[in-house]
């Protein structure tokens, strides 16, 4: 048994503090495994501590399967010593958020409807994580169906405050530095919002880069990775792709083994998305004390009011949580209406209400607005040629009180908006969060957005942003 | 009880007659419900009669719910009797190909390793024919995971010869009348091939057209329609389209109710592809038979000699057996790993050898494949402007017998080569096959092939080539 780690099982903090806050991290910890000084089943016995200490008020996980990750660590130490090392994960502690299948755990996918449902198989990454040696540790607290309904899950920075979904447990266990690395799914804002609001470094690739198993029938879903560092995350990320690809029909996360070097960009966008107008004056003001950073730094910030393309694109995306709604809620009819007819009751009111509206399309309402979608998209490809990226929040604000709803084209949210988000899972982009803010003593992610296929060269554009900046407390 | 059609239910006919043929058709009986002559219960009857006399050799069904059918078909009757018809396909028995889920029976995809297995789910399609009024029959034969390694059905032409597959049931159980349609699904040529080999009329449609459901880890996969005739192939397809939609994030199916009246086409290109170096002497001179009848009635017949944007074509295509073994290969990855991890004894041969090839390949083969496949699409798209569809044959000949196993790239083919379709797949353009030509006793289809979203002029393109030709004997 290694003795507990003082910084990470210390008791909830009251607050975060961008400077005193240390994620858990894993590459780090790799040169020890070569050495034998450390070993995978040490760091894992670190991380049971961690979350036996904070999981009580936390609530990341449904299921935690302890003598499997032993196994899977035990073996991973053994490679280690043997010198037949997987991949750059191997004997890593994973969380998958519990609406991807694993074999030896059930996947309940945060409604009571499928309590105890045991599925026998691995989504598609979860079989690359394992193939690549990584520790699957356990299941994470999902939103009911990874929509709106939330779980027991609270903020590992306050547990008044709502940790953001649908990932809710993926963000807070890396809030709470349980696991170094965790999988989220994100349809509307589901990974990158609750990252923001709970401190992590997280990436929601390409559309199609990470194969999604058994979670293919919404059109605009992906898989992404909640990590404690860029490294990890990117280390995750690729890894699964080697193995899973992407995708059916796609060609997958492009890239290398490591993440980018720092590359600093010359011109960045400012996107304002439907999530500017919401956004609280705090919030923005730390936002733009962060691009004073940026331009302090010698990059051009461009705002919508400097290009034409720039203007034309805002407006693509002005509609962005409504097309989410139509589009997803059409996708999840047939889902849904399979579940009614099993379960007459015990799906929420909020889940209800999406299918009320879904039901009112027909199937040229869905055309019309996958036509809007692709309009978006072609809008935003249009602005490759005039700068490295774009730069948003990745929240109106930080994480709201968990009572909190806030209603939004006819549906309720009570994780958060995802306003900031919905242009981004619109138009299928790469999408980093960065913990550059902290807010009346709560995290505040930054995301930046690179073109399809851009992930890898997103990361060395992260990677400066992070080296160059130093958080902005508001 | 009404009694039994002394047409259908009569023993297997000893070879295919085309003239003597008489398929099961539902759209002729549905003004006799409206005037209470007939109802769906006792159509349903006449269909469970012929089943009951030839089940026992063509072995087309893996499950049947009688019970269940009647119900439904009690209601569609009643709603006949009230005036208030879903749809065109109200009262419609159906037979649901084994490899998608219904609530009410197994879905046990052509494996004892799924015997039994209950989903409590309808498939996307299957949610929708029962929306529509259709009263849903059985499960039928499907070979193994819907590849190569073949289930039980015989010919309903000759019990001594296989269907074809992987939609063999379907394709036999419309060839020996014992309902006016059933679903296939298509990954290389799993509709189009069975179809032909038992005198169906049926549709691939559009890649995307119909809903997938839970069947969308294929890239190049279709869900499509075996019928008695054209207008039950193509109101079964519309109506699923209008209530499931397309796959996620496709349009759907394009069209009108009614498939469209016989239009006589001015240019058709004909489709070698891989098969008509493979063709069987007899087939191919029945085909260049039914071509003079075509050029006969005005038709201008091209060739690949004719243009070089055909010439080019047909060599982007030259490859599509290769591709299809390559894309679904790497594509059925992960559903392999997890089953024989699950269950290491119980695959066949055929299946294994599959999973041997595909583990060979990188995400970077994978992408090249991917390559090849849009530049056969590119390639396909050219020839738009050239003519107004393509035609070929469906297979390389009639149905070989069943102990009859051929290879092909790799991969033992037991229920025929689908080197006629692997093209089609490949392009994921629609397809109609009409059961046109008679060989040695055994039926041969020709298949109309139209470009993207031309489904419903396919119709009337098929149409036309029905009315205006009469079967060939050879």
């Amino acid at each position: 048994m290694t003795p507990p780690d003082a910084n990470h099982a210390a008791p909830p903090p009251n607050g975060y503090d961008p400077a005193g806050f240390r994620p858990l991290t894993f590459h780090d910890a790799v040169p020890a495994f070569h050495a034998g000084t450390d070993t995978p089943r040490a760091y894992l016995e670190r991380c049971l501590e961690v979350i036996a200490a904070r999981e009580p008020v936390v609530r990341a996980w449904v299921t935690l399967n302890e003598a499997g990750a032993r196994e899977a660590a035990d073996a991973a130490t053994a490679r280690y010593k043997a010198g037949r090392v997987l991949s750059t994960i191997d004997g890593m502690p994973i969380g998958i958020k519990d609406m991807l299948q694993t074999k030896d755990m059930p996947t309940e996918q945060g409604t009571p409807l499928f309590k105890g449902v045991q599925t026998r198989t691995d989504s598609a990454s979860v079989l690359a994580l394992r193939q690549a040696g990584a520790v699957i540790l356990g299941k994470t607290v999902t939103t009911e169906l990874g929509m709106s309904h939330p779980g027991p899950t609270t903020n590992p920075f306050n547990p008044d405050h709502t940790p953001g979904g649908s990932s809710s447990g993926s963000a807070a266990a890396i809030g709470a530095a349980m696991v170094p690395a965790a999988l989220g799914t994100q349809v509307v804002g589901s990974i990158i919002r609750p990252a923001g609001f709970c401190a992590n470094t997280a990436i929601k690739p390409s559309f199609g880069a990470i194969h999604r198993g058994e979670r293919l029938a919404f059109s605009q879903s992906h898989i992404g990775v909640h990590a404690g560092c860029l490294a990890d995350m990117w280390s995750v990320a690729f890894e699964m792709a080697q193995r899973a690809g992407g995708d059916p029909g796609h060609p997958g996360l492009y890239g290398e083994t490591a993440p980018r070097p720092p590359a600093r960009p010359t011109r960045l966008i400012v996107m304002e998305s439907e999530g500017w107008s919401m956004t609280d004056q705090a919030t923005a003001g730390a936002f733009d004390k962060l691009l004073g950073q940026l331009s302090d730094a010698g990059v051009t910030i461009l705002r919508r009011r400097d290009s034409p393309l720039i203007e034309n694109f805002e407006r693509a995306i002005a509609q962005s949580l409504a097309i989410c709604r139509d589009v997803c809620g059409y996708e999840l009819r047939w889902t849904l209406e399979n579940l009614i007819e099993r379960f007459p009751v015990g799906l929420s009111e909020s889940m209800m209400s999406r299918l009320d509206l879904a039901r009112g399309m027909s199937i040229e309402d869905y055309r019309l607005v996958l036509l809007e979608r692709e309009a978006a998209r072609r809008a935003f490809a249009a602005l490759a040629p005039l700068a490295d990226g774009l730069i948003s929040l990745s929240s109106v604000g930080p994480a709201p009180l968990l009572e909190n709803k806030a209603k939004d084209s006819g549906v309720t949210h009570t994780t958060g908006l995802p306003a900031f988000n919905a242009a981004t899972s619109v138009l299928g982009s790469p999408a980093i969060t960065l913990p550059l803010l902290s807010v009346g003593g709560m995290p505040v992610g930054v995301q930046v957005i690179g073109q399809m296929h851009g992930d890898a060269a997103l990361t060395g554009l992260a990677r400066w942003v992070v080296d160059s900046t130093v958080p902005v407390l508001a």
